[in-house]
Parts: C-alpha cells; sequence; structure tokens
C-alpha cells in the first residue's frame, strides 16, 4: 500500500507546528503550504521554513496571494493591531481577513488534487478563535463538501465516501491541550512564532491577541513559553488580564 | 433602498460578457473581478477591460494568482492545448484547472464581504463543460453554503435566508442561448475572446475546445462570430466536426 499523502497548511504558528507534528506521527507524506499574503509578519514565513525542513516534509510551496487587493483587515492593511484586547469577546476581531480560510483551503485543494492527496490538514480552533466564521466546525464540513464536488478526486471517488478529507484535530482543544499535546509529541516551541505584530528581529510583542492566547496557553499548560518576545518583563507576567 | 451590488467573475469570454450585460440590465452596481493565473492567455485580460468599461463597473480588480504552483493543466503548463477534440466526450479534459473555480469563487467572497455585495456571478455552464467537475449545480450549491458560513454577512444574516447568493444564469444554457440571450441584450461579442490558445496578436485559433464550442454556439445561433480568428477559412467553415 503506498504511504498516504496530506497536504497541511503550515503558518509558522504554534497551532500548524504541532498540527505537523501529529500527521508526521501518523505517518503522513506531508506536502506543507505557505502563503506570503501581503501581511506584516514575513517572520511566521521564516518561522514556515524552519519548522517545515525539521520534519522533513516531501515538498513546501509558498504561494503568493494578495489580499490586500481585498483590504478589511488589520493583518493586511493600515489599520492598527489591537492590544491588549479583551479575549473572550464574541465579536469578530479586526484581525479577522475577509474569506481567508476560505481561500486558504481552495488553495491546499488545488495542492491536494495534483499531489493525490487524501486529506487536509489545516489548524483551526474553535475556542480561542470563537469570533471568526471560518474557524467553526459547520464551516469545515461545508467545505469538505465543496471539496469533493469540486474535483476529479470526488467526482471519481467511491459514492458516500469523501475522497477528501478536511481534517481539523486542533479544533475543539484549549492553548493548554495544543501545547500539551505537541510538548508530548516532541514539538519544539522555540521554532514557532505567532505574534501579529513582531519587531524587526522577529521578536513577539507579547500583547497583540495572538500573544495574549499563546502566553494564556503556556501558563495554564504551566510550562513557560521558549520563544523570543520583545521584553522579557511580558514574557515573566505572562497570564493577561 | 441602497443599490444592489454583486462582484461578478469576468474572464473576458463570451459567457461572462453575457453575464456582465445580465446583472447590468438587472440594476446591479458591479464589482468585475478577473484573475492573473499564470495562463497564456493574457489577450483574455485585455478583452476583460475593454468589457469592463464598456459596461462602466463600480470597480475592476485582477487579482494574481499563480496556479502554475499546482502544475497539473495544459492551461497553465506545458500540456500542449489540445486541438480538434471530441466536444461530446465525458472525460475531464487537460485543461482542467485544479480546483479553479473554487479558487475563484474564494476571491469572490472575500471581495464581495469587503465590499458589501450579496451576489456573486459566476459564468458557469454545466452543459457545455460537463466535463468539469466544479462546474455543476451541485458544487455551486455546496459553495453557497461555505460562503454563507465563511462570512461575517452570514454569520450576522438572518435565519434561514442566505446573506450571500452565488448566481449562475447562464448553467443551464447551451452556447447557442447565451449568445442569443447576449444578442437581446445588445452585447457585441467582437470584444471578447475564448480561445484557450490565442496566436500573439490576440487573434483565436478556431481550433481548441473553446473555440470549436463558441463556433459550433454561433453556427446554431445562425449568426457569424464577429471575433477575430487566425485563419478565415476556420470562420467560414465554422460548424466543427
Amino acid at each position: 500500500m503506498p504511504q498516504k499523502r496530506c497536504v497541511l497548511l503550515l503558518s509558522g504558528g504554534l497551532d500548524s507546528a504541532t498540527l505537523l507534528a501529529l500527521a508526521t506521527s501518523e505517518g503522513y507524506l506531508v506536502h506543507a503550504l505557505s502563503f506570503r499574503y501581503g501581511q506584516r509578519h514575513a517572520t511566521e514565513l521564516k518561522a514556515a521554513e524552519k519548522i517545515a525542513r525539521h520534519y522533513q516534509v516531501v515538498q513546501h510551496v509558498t504561494a503568493e496571494i494578495d489580499l490586500r487587493v481585498f483590504g478589511g483587515s488589520a493583518l493586511t492593511s493600515d489599520i492598527p493591531v489591537p492590544r491588549r484586547r479583551d479575549l473572550d469577546t464574541a465579536e469578530i476581531p479586526v484581525t479577522y481577513v475577509p474569506a481567508r480560510n476560505t481561500i486558504f483551503l481552495s488553495y491546499a485543494l488545488a495542492l491536494a488534487e495534483t499531489r493525490g492527496a487524501t486529506d487536509i490538514f489545516i489548524g483551526v480552533n474553535a475556542l480561542d478563535y470563537s469570533g471568526y466564521p471560518d474557524c467553526r466546525p459547520e464551516f469545515i464540513e461545508a467545505f469538505e463538501k465543496v471539496a469533493n464536488l469540486a474535483t476529479r478526486a470526488g467526482v471519481e471517488g467511491k459514492v458516500g465516501e469523501p475522497a477528501i478529507r478536511i481534517r481539523t484535530p486542533l479544533i475543539g482543544l484549549t492553548k493548554a491541550e495544543i501545547i500539551r499535546l505537541g510538548k508530548s509529541l516532541g514539538v519544539d516551541y522555540a521554532m514557532t512564532t505567532s505574534c501579529y505584530d513582531p519587531s524587526p528581529a522577529g521578536e513577539a510583542c507579547g500583547e497583540c491577541d495572538a500573544c495574549a492566547l499563546r502566553l494564556r496557553g503556556f501558563a495554564e499548560a504551566g510550562l513557560s513559553d521558549p520563544a523570543p518576545y520583545v521584553a522579557s518583563e511580558n514574557v515573566a507576567s505572562s497570564s493577561p488580564t
């Protein structure tokens, strides 16, 4: 039986590094897919490359997509990234990128189809990103349906059995649970970066939503974050609010 | 009541020009969206610009996407474009671009969301392109579901009523019917181009699938195609096979 193949969306963050460790431990040949999307944090892409090399993926593709054409997000335009925001609000944050996961999954689908991959791994999380519509399980289910209707694999596959599966093993985990899972798989989180607004040297700000979630996760897991932060005080006082 | 807005996928071909004439006649403010996707036919993009200007769209965005990363199609790689192929085969043609309509609709969704558009017009056709999985009505329905789960508009919209609709008015029409519809709306088909493999001067080859379908459509509609072809003999003998 040939080794099973997957496409895995690799951002360079904590979640996708954990995802890659998991897919590797399940024996997949991994085609990693990253995006350069006019985002401010090219630091993430460097981290993605390092992580992809570490896990010896079969292929690492970086697709260039220009979401700035559409504007509308603090991650792709000139709106300032909010700091020390209340993490538990139900509001959709300004860092939400319009239709981002739909676009990312569409590219993953194209890659899966040309590479004969049966699974697409995406590190979405419904708990930490409750404000993002495209991180919900019902969105993922609907996209899986599209994936199987859109492709040759779906058309030529067996009836009632999806030829392409969208895998979201982190969707129901808290950040602390993801970190504990990663630790059990030997993930070195010093390789990862999560910050929306890092310093030119690539140090995390410690104050944006992504940093706050990450630091809270490490605190809840009873661990310290090995990634570099701009001011060491922020890391020391790692439980936010 | 504010004027309704739509995003409309504009390729520069016969179908999307007809689609734009239709959306304009229905009173929409149109945000036209074209793609530069490593395809050989930049001629199409010039046609798209001309058509967009003619119909005075509110905005015409051209997004650059590099499908070549994925390979696998005669339209984006070095596989030769087939000529004089049997149009009525059920096979998926080599000109099929992996997950193309899924990617195109994802971008359209991002644009619709940032511009407050309620409708996305796409000129897919289930009759002429029966070999393309992502031209089928069931694919479109599944994508509409994704669109409404993926976006703020969907989350904040009324229950049971899609906030974003994917409109495919050409899906059940033959090429001849599309041409007759366009003629009734005053479309000048000399502005459009359909060829997969045009000459450097932008003349259609008359022999690829797209040309063959187009010429058959004009012949069935009892009209002659005003677009330029490389050798006038091809146009004269316009009914293929």
